[in-house]
């Protein structure tokens, strides 16, 4: 941490800035310059942050700037070498890029499983979908709750593709994980640490989704609370972030890929759907992800947005799913990945 | 609801949105103007947003604009009568200002014990403290929990100041309701439902801080979920939005204050300790809150905030947060309010 | 400027660090931690942020943080007394509450001369008034030009208020000039340094408007420009800026007072009719700006609001206005600063 | 437009409404809900925005609600083609991806030339440099003027590249245009309206970049005065927006991609140098742009970042540039479009 001086900062205060530091365990350092001093404060870590609130209130003192950044199992300084893991035969972190779809909502067996076949069939290997949704509103659809787990386990049974859902409650991490094979972070709750840690500690594989308003290093100390319970099988997920343009529902931050792949190890995911929030969009922004270097997409996809319970304006049809596939392994063979071949739906969907 | 078509839109597409209208069990009502046609959906009430995603994507829709306000319970319209309620002496929604302040963190009882004195002697008539804390960082001191609630009981024993504390899930409102005499939810909480129903459900008070990126809409909806449960001591909380100024820790929507008040019943206060982030602009937003029609101010007052363990830049020393009630005491009289006189602590008072 | 290496930086690449300071005449220093190294860069003034993108592309670099402020003429530490001038009667920077009202656009002699009349007897002291209007449409009203400078020096005239207008392009300086008694730089042109060049050169009062997307510091660096050509005759003004919440046009950033007022020497106004966008959230916002530590207030007046060529939505009736000064009248005393008496306009006043 | 009524409003201000919205010359149409009543004004085509400041301002509106865009030539119902227009031999808004680059200040010939023989030998047909630069602080390089724009003259001569650089003010159009093949208007000048009526008066060929914190509609309305002056050749570029995140300098609104090609017939273009404001994302966010469906990139390109006057950090050196454009030509291939052939430099790079 650097702690810049007022220009008119007497040597007393400059010298009770360098007891605090020193009272703290840190080891001080100052740099005399014609207009003003800055001293540095060695040895901080990870908690620079806690005490930056200590010093900006020090007479003399003009602002308190962290060097050190705040979390540090996230970071690709702490593990240079990118983060694998498997969910099924969908391998997070690795060459091949992540291809998950479904549904918004689980609204009934038939509706979920019409589309994981559709989505499996265009060359999907994870199947998304919403048991327990968080609402604005208290008079929207708020999802089938167990009913929609069981919906889901049914399905993987049917169709062989994994399952994520959200969990939205530390006391739900039990039964959520019971029946889904990976556990989804929402945006709304990317800072709702009592589930942060209890995601960690379950040790099931998860996808953190970035908050509306949180920066890329909130994300990265988000996982971090993660990664401290010694779960590794965490990929985070950009899914737009919330700025003045009301031209689509959220701003895609694309720079977010790069940065992330730049200062983490985990895998970055995009979600288009989300980060658009109009199906109209999704095609061109899953390319950019892909051609910006995100490791996997997650798409909502419903056989009938116009009658879906929740996201029908941003839910691909399965034909256009299957085109914006088409799309993206062209693009992943541009940057040098690939897709995984699609699995031909061995039962066609017969229980329509 | 309003459904714009596009300029070339097809009669047949209209008429597929006036049916798909109708089946929602709504009234379509068509204007064809020279360029498009545009189609209001009548009896929508508060479901509207649920249903906007079915209509964007039919073939020839442009937008679709909600009319009704996504919330009831929360609106002015459904109560134009300000809500007022008490917890223990003090009035919420009245002419009254109520004067809440106190440490971030309680850290330890002698600590709380200062600090609760210095503000009670200062004119505030409740004492704020966290005991569980959220943390952006997992490596940051995480609040003494219970440890923490037991202290703030013991304090409001000597002071007989009403004690508000945060909660942060849904399996700790019982607990913390236990203690305290307001439940807050924080910023980061705002959208955590499940949390919202469990404190609607405990009909004790609560104090509903805005997340950084909520609009004021979706504050109200959040104090819609709480409003649902029957639970009408709810006060809400503006405390800074996140933008890009980078010279504040957040931006104080002020407008907010004037547009709460006008939408909603429910009383508002400000925290311009977590809206300003720097003791140094704390008076100034304070005195502005209640100029601008506040009912209410939380402000984040320690002894000694170069010790703090969370947010001592923020935290008024108690001579500085005196100094601040005397100012607002002025403020409030000039636009017809008042503040409750202070109560001289010389003796502690031994009843709640 | 403070240059932070990577936790894996070579001693080569600090080296060369070291010797791109010394090249560009700064005097390096290095602090040498557990994780890395941080260097200071002594001496480098206000030029530092020219200086960032040579270093942040070097081999090793982390980050550059600016520590200068890149502003000298317009700070505080340059001059810790407040700037005072007059314009007519009206005196910015005193004890004194600025107040400036007046139509958004000229649109007519009579228009703009009951406006005026009614606005003075409110106790305004200074009328403002559009004849060059910045508007986003090319098919708006783009103000009356010429003309519109002429019905405002006769207004002038007749009723003794100086006049402030807005100047939009360099070549238009010195006509403007000519009529004006004060020009207005408008938001959109916070950055347009051809005519920041051209009204520092002109020597006449300035009034400054954040841009839209402005901070703060980079208010105070187009201020600089103005203060660089020796005019010093220049005020700033808050008018809201733009954020993601959608219940206002703009969010007033409050806080931009205090901050302000605490970094400059500068007179600091607040414009609540374009900060809000609504009349209804106007007087709140005046008050609360006055509160804050606003030295005046720039408001929209209309007699006829909802027949305006512009802004109609945001103007103050002349009634309403008249209540908004009374309001912010007693806000003022509360503060222990003061509004000119209102001149009766009984008869016009004849000098200037 | 749509005009919302208060659920209270009386019949007698729904009629003021209706009477308005006829003196206007409009058609009112009324829809009788069973919570409000909503009128819609049929008619308003591009003016709607300055008619909704006078239905606000009327007793009883809750809301007004543009429904015409407020643009006309610019969009995409006037024109359904592309527009298409060629500077040299580089075509805009055609299948060919336009590759614009060079470095962001002309500092001397040298360095001009060293880079412009660097971008061509990469594939670049057309260099940027600017003359006149706008810098947010005083003290910063300035550009060479007219110098400047003489060097890029006699660059364009020896390597046959066409020109594009910046202008700033209505008064400098004669003489940019006099030496350059294409005009620039930067994004702090988006909103400059007489420098764009000069540029559309000048019927040369420009480029317009989105404002900071202006939305893509505002980005419309901007082209929308050059197109109103007859000037066809224009074409539209992100450059990033503001927002609450710091990792980077702007954030790439690569969702303005997909949006703009919908509601637009202009070419759009992608700066993916300013969209990041670091070298170390260009090629990753260039890459995103065009599989997001741009129409060209123009990249800041520097022999010496390390020395650049200006944007050092955001440069590309040549030899990354080149690596960057092999990268984009194999998504403009996977995307079913290309990059020109680069010619090979007919003279080695000899005057450095």
């Amino acid at each position: 941490m650097v702690i810049v001086m007022h220009a008119h900062a007497t040597p007393e205060e400059v010298q009770a800035v360098v007891v605090r530091i020193e009272e703290l365990g840190l080891k001080p350092h100052l740099s005399t310059g014609t207009e003003r001093t800055i001293i540095g404060a060695i040895g901080e870590g990870t908690v620079a942050s806690q005490y930056q609130g200590q010093f900006i209130i020090l007479p003399g003192v003009d602002r308190v700037i962290p060097i050190s950044r705040p979390y540090k199992l996230a970071s690709r300084e702490f593990c240079p070498v990118n983060t694998q893991f498997s969910v099924g035969e969908t391998n997070f972190g690795g060459s091949e890029i992540v291809m998950i779809a479904g549904p918004c909502s689980v609204e009934s067996r038939s509706q979920t499983l019409e589309i994981a076949y559709a989505i499996k069939e265009a060359g999907a290997t994870m199947l998304r979908g919403g048991a327990f949704k968080p609402r604005s509103s208290p008079y929207s659809f708020q999802g089938l709750g167990e009913e929609g787990l069981e919906i889901l386990a049914e399905i993987r049974q049917e169709t062989g593709l994994p399952i994520i859902t959200e969990v939205m409650a530390p006391e739900q991490v039990g039964l959520v994980a019971s029946y889904a094979d990976m556990l989804q972070i929402g945006a709304r709750n990317m800072q709702n640490f009592p589930l942060l840690n209890a995601v960690g500690a379950s040790l099931h594989p998860v996808l953190l989704k970035r908050g509306l308003s949180a920066t890329t290093e909130e994300l990265l100390m988000a996982a971090e609370y993660i990664l401290a319970h010694g779960n590794q099988r965490l990929a985070i997920c950009e899914r737009g972030i919330r700025t003045f343009e009301t031209a689509t529902r959220n701003t895609t931050d694309i720079n977010a890929v790069p940065v992330l792949k730049q200062l983490t190890h985990l895998p970055v995911l995009l979600d288009p759907s989300h980060s658009t929030g109009n199906w109209q969009y999704v095609s061109a922004v899953a390319r950019a992800g892909v051609a910006a270097g995100a490791d996997g997409l997650i798409v909502e996809v419903h056989a009938h947005p116009e009658k879906a319970l929740s996201d029908g304006g941003q839910s691909l049809k399965p034909e256009r799913y299957a085109e914006m596939v088409r799309q993206v392994r062209l693009i992943a063979q541009a940057v040098g990945r690939s897709l995984k071949d699609p699995v031909p739906a061995a039962q066609p969907a017969h229980t329509l």
